[in-house]
């Protein structure tokens, strides 16, 4: 029988980076490439005594749940947050299978086809794939290191009227930028003013490295719970586990609603055990602490990458070294394609991903994302060594 | 700020159905209202251990996962639907957020704003949500309770050319039909002859009760592993329990890796934790046993609640014995509104569904659904006196 899928499936073709990777498969490789958390560091004892304290409960916990999520954790984390200045009710959030599933149902509540969306190139790839495959229109705002630049959202904003601007403003993925506070209370400004929308997407926010600098969620810099220009989501992914799969977003009431009745259709509810084992490990561990010790390792493992790179002597290799995150962000000289740099690391046994997968207008094909934090220093070492080989041998080629 | 919402939000209107039963909420009331297993059969200690077992494993069990799901419970799940005459392999499954999400998947891959989807009215209310919010057109076939006739269903084929026929067709929700053999190949050869492809949605399938009939999946009918005619979709939230949110969907490689990709987007990959579980689970645990003693005890309260009908001598209600699955259908006597009497029975201290909500075209008013699974005897006993007392008073008011 021959099938006819949805015109939808086109935004969701395999590329050429994800072939490239698959050759990675069961070869001893180092992987700058995934955007993994260090598995080493994973609470396993916390979390395991949190899923041992769920079963203490009655059977209901093992019944059919509230699309919204567990109640408890809801509430935990509502007051959690309000450390970050971010002031909600439960009922002003809905808990996601990852903040993954926070876009796409964002997506489905908010955008119709042909609506645009308004990014900073580059950006969150997955992201991307959700509003195209949603049909809405990409369109991308000038900017820098810290953010975009104010005058060509506006302009764009006139031109277009976006449903919906898209932005990950601290440690971003996959530049690791962040983005200053008169960034964000310009944004704020310009999409209040134009009654655009901002989805603040933030896994990285509590994975700071060193410096006093605070970043200020654009949530809370928006005095206005209710009617709010932003709606913010995040996840237990970077600061707990994956695995997990335990995400959020807090908006306004309205917003969240139809959020929860599209989520409804979409799996009824995310796991109950996963929410009610965070909400024992909220109890009963020290989460702060623990981010911590992740901070604290991860910036290290970013210096070592960090100071490799500078060892490579190559002025004409722009970067920076972020202030956190799990990413640094590479524009290699012109004329150096990273997919055909990808081909020649992958054979010297070291992995990334080309840039140009991050953008949705034009791509820059000379960039390239290395992560550093799922390889230790002795890996990052290696891989940092076989990466300088691969350079050298493209660019002998050209 | 003031918002605009996506135009396929209309779908998930709150319905005046939720609003009776938001008044249940806090009172001590028999709901015979919500498709849920009863708890106290739930195999808890068995789920407690198989948590515990996952936890022995190296931490990279905690990691991001395969979008397709772990490994090994897709192997595990293969072989347990192979005794069904299912016979896949672990790459034409996908592990899903319960079956909702497979239901949900598979028209994000197939279905186009405008595509017209077939089914039997009345049908499970959260796939009809579930095409309407992707813009598809439903049609109702005519049926009985062995299923859709044959002959309207190749007309409307021929007329509407649809892209999915949706069929639930053992024990099914809401009315706890099964089909007969004969529309079991007699849908497949209509379907594949004009190239319609079937979702076949099993949650029910392993609760049959009594009887030594044979209701092979139409999946299994079609001995065509590659190019498959139909789609199968089931769980473990009846078999095992709600809160795990695992169900699976099995057909075409080409389908699944496209449903795949979807599910990237979607929400990269479902919970880890509760996959590794059930495998553990499988392997530890006599899950068949355990089926056989929800079965019986399901058994016990269907006939309890059957015999309590039987006992209203009301010739003008017609039900029948359902031979597995969750829920009992009851048409009343033209005239009287279901959900009229819905207030009635929450005043007297009992909840149903009313049928209308089942059907996308035109509803039957007079139908509704009753769930036997989620109360004990003594409370059937209980809410079906509440129900006679209700049904008399509103028919008082006719």
């Amino acid at each position: 029988m021959e099938y006819t899928f949805s015109s939808s499936m086109q935004h969701f073709k395999s590329s050429a980076v994800r072939d490239i990777l698959k050759l990675t498969q069961g070869k001893s490789i180092i992987s700058f490439a995934g955007g993994l958390p260090a598995e080493e560091l994973f609470p396993v004892e916390a979390i395991r005594s949190a899923f041992d304290r769920v079963f203490t409960h009655d059977n209901s916990a093992l019944q059919y749940g509230l699309t919204e999520g567990y109640t408890l954790l809801r509430e935990a984390l509502a007051e959690r947050l309000s450390k970050r200045n971010i002031h909600v009710t439960k009922d002003e959030m809905l808990l996601t299978t990852g903040s993954q599933q926070a876009i796409d149902l964002m997506s489905r509540v908010y955008i119709d086809p042909g609506d645009v969306v308004l990014v900073q190139e580059p950006t969150y790839l997955a992201a991307l794939q959700v509003f195209q495959s949603r049909g809405a229109r990409i369109i991308s705002v000038k900017g820098d290191e810290l953010g975009m630049d104010l005058e060509d959202a506006e302009r764009l904003i006139l031109i277009h009227k976006p449903k919906l601007v898209y932005i990950n403003p601290t440690f971003s993925n996959p530049t690791g930028y962040v983005w200053s506070l008169e960034r964000r209370l310009g944004i704020l400004q310009v999409c209040r003013q134009h009654h655009v929308l901002i989805l603040e997407d933030d896994p990285y926010g509590e994975l700071q490295y060193g410096g006093s600098e605070h970043f200020p969620s654009i949530f809370s810099l928006d005095q206005h719970p209710h009617g709010s220009a932003v709606v913010y989501t995040s996840t237990f992914s970077k600061t707990v586990a994956p695995a997990l799969r335990t995400g959020w977003i807090v908006g306004d009431p309205q917003i969240i609603t139809n959020m929860t009745r599209a989520k409804q259709a979409a799996d009824l509810h995310s796991s109950t055990m996963d929410q009610m084992a965070l909400y024992q490990l909220l109890c009963h561990f020290d989460l702060d602490k623990h981010v911590d010790t992740i901070r604290s390792e991860y910036e290290r493992r970013m210096k070592k990458m960090a100071t490799l790179l500078t060892g490579l002597n190559r002025s004409d290799i722009k970067w920076s070294e972020p202030k956190g995150g799990m990413f640094l962000w590479l524009e290699l000289p012109e004329g150096l394609v990273a997919e055909e740099l990808l081909k020649a690391a992958v054979q010297e046994g070291v992995a990334f991903v080309p840039g140009a997968s991050f953008y949705a207008e034009s791509p820059k094909l000379n960039t390239l994302r290395l992560n550093f934090t799922h390889s230790n220093e002795k890996q990052i070492e290696l891989g940092m060594q076989y990466f300088a080989k691969a350079l050298e041998q493209c660019e002998a080629r050209l």
